[in-house]
């Protein structure tokens, strides 16, 4: 009788007759004696339509984090209650939580709060009724008992980390694609699924552009020892991917998948003295602002003067811009320039920074084809190129024949 | 500066145009320097849609009625979050709560919960920091922390109830229509807004027909002296209703107004001998069956046996049907007849127990248009009668016109 957690995202439940499959695959499950816990993100774009709807009612938008996640919520809900009702249409004892009745108290950064702590008590009375349990993802309640989201996308965290404290033998993440792929198959038709990929390469993959998990929840299946398995709702045929710890030790030293983004923005600040503290004057307006910010390149000084170069995402260039703009006379910088027509491909493998080889080999694959390279970052197990945006496909299909990912594991 | 609920109901809240008008007259009244909380129905169609959802994921018609409860939740907490966001894009501080966040407490019987006590910390610690509380109507929730509804049009009763525990100076209603009318103005045409009306009598109307307000918010509104206002959301000119307890005495004697039921069946048992417990053993299977029963009739014994006669509504006239035919055997009754064409026509006024002559006015206006009486039911301020559907409409007019309901009180 194992437990079993186990995650839909929105297009698995998008309408009434995709719930009715996925009650059928928990039933099944549920019948060979596993002990069931569900956690549903909200019916294919509720979360969007409500957005929507919250733009209509204002004309400001400065932001209202408490009504907006009390409102995004609600999609969640909906759909962890009919998920139940088909259940119990089964024959299959089922019980609906929110994330306040499934015991998940979070920090009150309303939009991306942090799960701080996991009440189990109502969960495992209802375990131990036998009845499989459905939660509605991607909340929690704060300490005033206030209703907080934890991101888009963060209905994976919620069952990883209900995984983590119920000791879950595994946490199955269901999906509209196989699993992790070699490199996003929409952009790179010889990308395949991987049978197994490693924490920090599944992170460094989420972070770079690989849509299929959130970050958050794999840094929670690191730290608890969590197995995730990423695999296909529609297509029980294909065996999907299992992020855990590597165990292998000849896989260590090889590429496991390539990870883009198409929509990345680059911000020069031209002229700046070149003398300490500079960088903090910088970016902490811009972290104030909310701007987050991904790599940062500072040239070397000619003439005690420097450039600092900087990447964002696409949307918040402008704004990003307009603050820097503003420091230039406290700074002493000349002028800042901006480049919104970027993109970024990464390479990614645990191991890669044992072994020099991979950046150069990387960079000539891309001069080969004719890819400039803008802006270079690295960390143990991933190296990124800043390219032209219209150039992120050509350089990801390149580099993904070069490192032979197109072949099996 | 006065404290004032007020209650907006679906059609109110609509859209995000109606949304946005709505948060205009709240925050001119939050201006003007009144405490406000405000009490918000589901959007529109919202609960039909929902409702038909769930049926969409289940083949069984069995009810669910815990899922079936915190799916309809959502609906309020959708319109009370973007009331609430409304409401700051005007620069009038509001915060929006859920039944639960609200301290609705409830028993525990899904689908139509009954109010248990309301915890007023959360709210007037709002009201203190100078917000409009808005709250989410027709939810609470149950002692095991289970969300619970309240049944349907209930938003009433949330906004009534809170209207008492917080000793507000007034309970406002508002609504599409222009307050409690002397008869339904869709099938008589002639029909009025009364200026003001009593507990009992506005609990009569809305029992015998009157959809305007939910019967339990009447019922609380008498026991704890809340003034309740029915009146026009769109319509700022027209005064609306006053619900409260009469105080002019000249009005206590009159017919206030006509109340009218469409979809009401008749089931009569035959022949059913004339012994001590007889009803108890036809309405408790009833009772146990979910089944509402209003009117119910026994003839005059002949030879020792009687005929008991009662009416539902049309959607139940089968299932009562069955229920009753199952016990014929037991109860030793002939044969059961069902007619579900039916409907009720029901003239209110206090007082009207005092003064026969009514009823005799009443029967003798349904002679004289040719309307057949099939059952007659009466209570101290109500005389109902139970005539053919398609002449429904006919009674509610005669009897407008003979009881002089078109002219001003």
């Amino acid at each position: 009788m194992a437990l079993v957690v186990q995650k839909y995202g929105g297009s698995s439940v998008a309408n009434a007759e995709r719930i009715r499959h996925v009650a059928g695959r928990v039933a099944a499950r549920a019948a060979a004696g596993d002990r069931m816990v569900v956690v549903v993100s909200a019916m294919g774009d509720t979360t969007d339509d409500l957005i929507a709807l919250a733009a209509r009612v204002r004309s400001s938008a400065e932001p209202l984090p408490r009504e907006m996640d009390l409102l995004l919520s609600t999609g969640e809900i909906v759909s962890s209650a009919l998920l139940s009702m088909a259940l119990h249409d089964l024959g299959t004892p089922a019980v609906s939580l929110t994330g306040q009745q499934a015991g998940i108290r979070t920090d009150a950064v309303y939009g991306r709060a942090r799960i701080s702590g996991i009440d189990t008590v109502r969960i495992e009375r209802e375990l131990a009724a036998g009845r499989v349990v459905v939660v509605a993802g991607f909340q929690g309640v704060s300490e005033d008992f206030d209703v907080t989201t934890l991101g888009r996308g963060a209905s994976d965290t919620s069952a990883v980390a209900l995984a983590a404290v119920l000791h879950a033998a595994s946490c199955e993440i269901y999906t509209d694609v196989a699993g992790i792929y070699t490199a996003d198959p929409r952009i790179c038709p010889s990308a395949r699924p991987l049978r197994d990929i490693d924490y920090y390469e599944m992170l460094e993959m989420a972070t770079t552009g690989a849509r299929v998990m959130h970050a958050r929840s794999v840094e929670i299946g690191e730290i608890y020892g969590v197995e995730i398995l990423v695999a296909s709702t529609f297509d029980q045929s294909r065996p999907g991917t299992w992020i855990r710890r590597e165990s292998i030790m000849e896989k260590a030293n090889k590429v496991r998948g390539i990870a883009h983004q198409e929509h990345i923005a680059k911000v020069t600040v031209r002229g700046v003295p070149d003398r300490p503290g500079i960088a903090a004057h910088l970016f902490e307006p811009l972290a104030e602002a909310g701007i987050s910010i991904d790599t940062i390149v500072q040239n070397a000084s000619v003439e005690n003067l420097t450039d600092v170069t900087f990447t964002v995402d696409r949307s918040e260039v402008g704004q990003a811009a307009k603050v820097v703009r503003a420091l230039l006379p406290a700074i002493g910088g000349r002028d800042v320039i901006a480049d919104p027509n970027l993109g970024s491909v990464s390479i990614v493998g645990t191991g890669m920074v044992s072994s020099p080889g991979f950046a150069a080999r990387m960079f000539r694959v891309l001069f080969e084809h004719q890819i400039n390279i803008e802006l270079i970052s690295t960390s143990d197990i991933r190296i990124t190129c800043i390219v032209r945006a219209d150039q992120v496909q050509a350089a990801v299909n390149a580099l993904h024949e070069a490192f032979a990912l197109d072949r099996s594991d």
